[in-house]
């Protein structure tokens, strides 16, 4: 048996999320399906994190476990562009394979993770981007987003920026790194921690845009922290301005 | 009458081309047909550059002429509006709408035009980039490639690097500025010049990819041009990697 890490990239649009799903339309369906298809043999993946419908992969990391004997898996290479190969046409990819030892977890040994939100903030439509970024067409105002971003940076209880349907225990979280940044005419929302609640990302990035059209004042975020009720909650920004981009481990 | 210079986004992928064309699936047909849907009166434009089927166009400029009396075009703001709301549903935005005398011609008062090509270099398929860059699966080397890139530059004859059916007089052209730089995981050429002939930078893209996979000699570039003989030229880079990034005027 050989445990491997993969890193995984892919577009969120035409699946139902990461996590398997009854009709198969997970984006771990596709991964398990191409692995059975290049080995013969079932085999499960875990995942660094599981990303909601239309959320897109920058840099997934999955770990697996394979039995010895198989000759596609002979050097990383080679399972990589066999992996690959069953993979098409689904818009999945896998970047990178490692072998690792079996105290590895893609979920349990990652110290942290970095998602970044894309907003292209202007009057027109966006064109080749369609489906890559949040198109916001109310003018934001950077400064503003930016002063209140930092009052997400830290431990705080985020009940109020969590979906209702969210099944972890506590909704404290520590959020080590959170900053917006343009990127030619884009507005990147960048925010790093240990782990993230349901839909957490994508209501903050809501929450701030509001705060950004002056439709929130901009020390709403503590005010909103503190309520701790989701109904205080700006919108849930769209999925498909979301992207996975890396883990850290140690 | 009043003339306007507009900035013009779009995806190239579903077009055939910028110029208008029997079927009208040209890029100008569909920005033409707006126009006339919005003012009721049939109204020509002119554009910076002429781009091929699948070129994208990030900052295409054109040019038209406006009869006074019009309440939308009363303000650019409007004008801008109203344009982007009848080219909807098609990935074709303005970005931008200017007042100009009439000395002000998109295509000839242009001093240097940009061009960004986009190369995707990894094993793995494009996922949420696919249609938006080339996609080269075998190893380019970059130093090779921004070496034998500075061969472009001054002035050259470049009948190697154009289409057989280009029409120009003259294959005379000043490459003002030429360079390759990664932009993350791409890889990125970049041309300025005031004029281009047919298929000039794909042509010149797909040659230099050859000498980055080692298939041509690092100074290839510069026997190609000397040569003036078509059929030395590498393969025609895809169209759906190219970007028309920019006009500089007076």
């Amino acid at each position: 048996m050989q445990r491997y890490k993969m890193t995984v990239e892919y577009d969120g649009r035409p699946f139902l999320g990461w996590q398997t799903q009854p009709e198969k339309q997970g984006v771990q369906d596709y991964i398990e399906q191409a692995l059975y298809n290049l080995l013969k043999i079932p085999v499960k993946i875990f995942c660094a994190g599981r990303t909601d419908t239309g959320v897109h992969g920058a840099g997934q990391v999955i770990h697996c476990d394979i039995p010895d004997g198989f000759r596609v898996t002979s050097t990383e290479y080679k399972f990589l562009e066999g992996l690959n190969y069953y993979l098409k046409p689904a818009p999945i990819s896998i970047l990178k394979i490692e072998k690792k030892e079996f105290d590895f977890h893609a979920r349990f040994s990652a110290l942290k993770r970095h998602y970044r939100y894309k907003i292209l903030n202007r009057r027109a439509m966006p064109t080749f981007r369609e489906g890559l970024v949040w198109h916001v067409r109310k003018e934001l105002n950077l400064d503003i987003m930016k002063y209140a971003a930092q009052d997400f940076i830290g431990t705080h209880d985020f009940t109020t920026f969590r979906s209702s349907d969210c099944q972890s225990p506590s909704a404290i979280r520590t959020m080590d790194n959170v900053f917006l940044e343009h990127y030619h005419d884009e507005l990147h929302f960048c925010v790093q921690a240990k782990s993230f609640l349901q839909h957490q990302i994508r209501s903050m990035v809501g929450t701030l845009v509001k705060i950004g059209m002056a439709q929130l004042p901009p020390d709403y975020v503590k005010t909103a922290l503190a309520t701790k009720r989701r109904d205080v909650c700006g919108p849930v920004a769209p999925p498909y301005g979301l992207y996975f981009e890396d883990v850290i481990y140690e």
